[in-house]
């Protein structure tokens, strides 16, 4: 009996293959497979490749359960689409499919009820309840959410330039920073930048370090972005901790921001302050969560042996 | 002698024709003629129909000085294209061009220095200078600025309903309203009105209306936004005074926000408080400002006399 866990990101796919007693067999990467923006074939091409690696390195031809975490996905009938086309993956004799998001918050907390805070380009929080049943806050996108994240934090330093600029603001170094990031000299140049979209919405996002690292030199409006992006985030813990009655005192944090330790430092200390909630590391990674989702589904009682 | 001023903006072009002494001849209007929008061959089309019509009206074949106030005219460039083709109107013997902004400041202060604040889909402001120079502050668009316009306020006030929905915010009778005017019934339906571009920045700025009217009716939520968008204008007004040394008492005001008299009055009551200025109408429309650009540039002494 063997568990193959996927978890299919916007930047990598990472693949796991454990056996009953959950010890790690095998282990394989492939290239993004995030269904709205690579497309079906694409997900279930880097599935496979990833699929093909773990059977050939254990040695087997068979993998008795298939849980995947998927991003981008979100109704039934996209779900039921996916299954189908990676049921005709001839190793796969048994499939299961979520969101990213359930995969996370199984891993972070090995199974058991919890909060996971995801904050890269965007930001999301999940929560697993007693019942099994996963909730989610925030995740509205660039427009209309992703407070705190990446790209927010990005925005709000390019605004906060043209502020200083026409003299609505207090003087910041971000102004100089900036600039110099893109090679510009004046504002009217950063508008041509944004709008004909040579500023992704990743480029943006890959602003934030540097504002991080403005604070961590003094730099107050900086401060102001980042404090006020730990609030909106803490913000949307504490609603997701009403909501399912939560009754850790952890909260489990992964994303490309927390590996920031500034960025960390302040959101941990806030947390903390705000809140009386400690942030800690997820147990395991996502895709453990992707082997676990799948042994829940086919009625497995799984314990994770973590190798690192 | 005569003088014939344009305001080719995106919604409407307006069009009026005086004579040597400032008193008006005759008026028109054509389509919207925004230059990054409709284009050069649009733009020119209906400046000439709007010529023609004026002409006709006055009995008279030709037009010895033309003034435009062009909307989406930014470089030296797209005003000496522009320019060329106007000159290719038969009528038009002398033509002179310049910004939307530009003709706004002009005719809000008949000519003087002043400072006008332009508050619709996005939000501006312009100054004049003593020396003549016109100085600009805001109008960064939808992404990176228009604070306190109605695109930022419909933006808030969804941003606010999603907080709302999920335990982040105050109750809002918001909730309620939008969701009703959209005729949706869950926020996940919000994301596919406002990415799949349903929702364009027209339509959003169509829902500060609503809000100003629930933070009438007492909304909290609403009160918040509102509060918030008149901060900001008012932060660009006092760095515009600041910039260009502004000793008079008063800010012309102008732009469909300002219509809606809640808005109105909270934006006077704070700009008074805040700043000590206080909000008028301007002497008169953007239009009157294109005629005294055009005799401006033609070195006439012109005064004008206004027909209601």
């Amino acid at each position: 009996m063997n568990i193959c866990g996927i978890d299919a990101g916007g930047t990598t796919t990472r693949c796991i293959l454990v056996n009953e007693n959950g010890e790690l067999l095998a282990e394989s990467k492939a290239g993004p497979a995030n269904y709205q923006v690579t497309g079906l074939a694409n997900v279930a091409q880097e599935i496979r490749k990833a699929i093909n690696v773990v059977c050939k390195e254990a040695g087997i031809n068979e993998i008795d359960v298939l849980g995947v975490g998927l991003a981008g996905v979100i109704s039934k009938e996209d779900i039921q689409t996916v299954k189908n086309n990676l049921l005709l993956i001839k190793q796969v004799k048994k499939c299961c499919i979520t969101n990213d998001g359930e995969i996370a918050v199984l891993g972070a907390y090995a199974g058991e009820p919890g909060i996971v805070v995801v904050v890269g380009t965007g930001s999301i929080i999940y929560g697993l309840k007693e019942n099994g049943v996963t909730v989610k806050i925030g995740g509205w996108g660039p427009l209309l959410g992703d407070e705190g994240s990446g790209f927010w934090i990005g925005l709000k330093a390019l605004q906060a330039i043209i502020k200083t600029g026409e003299g609505r603001n207090a003087n910041t170094s971000l102004s100089s920073i900036l600039m110099n990031s893109f090679n510009i000299d004046d504002l009217e140049e950063l508008v041509s930048f944004v709008y004909q979209d040579k500023l992704s919405r990743e480029k943006i996002a890959a602003l934030a370090p540097l504002v991080i690292r403005a604070m961590a030199d003094g730099d107050q409006v900086a401060k102001q972005i980042i404090e006020k992006g730990c609030d909106e985030l803490i913000l949307m813990i504490t609603a997701m901790a009403k909501k399912i009655n939560y009754q850790k005192k952890e909260i489990a944090v992964t994303g490309g921001l927390f590996n920031n330790s500034p960025f960390y430092d302040l959101f941990s200390y806030k947390l903390k302050k705000l809140s009386n909630l400690k942030a800690i590391n997820p147990l395991y990674p996502a895709v453990y969560g992707a082997i676990l989702y799948g042994a829940l589904r086919a009625g497995l009682n799984l314990s994770l042996k973590k190798t690192e």
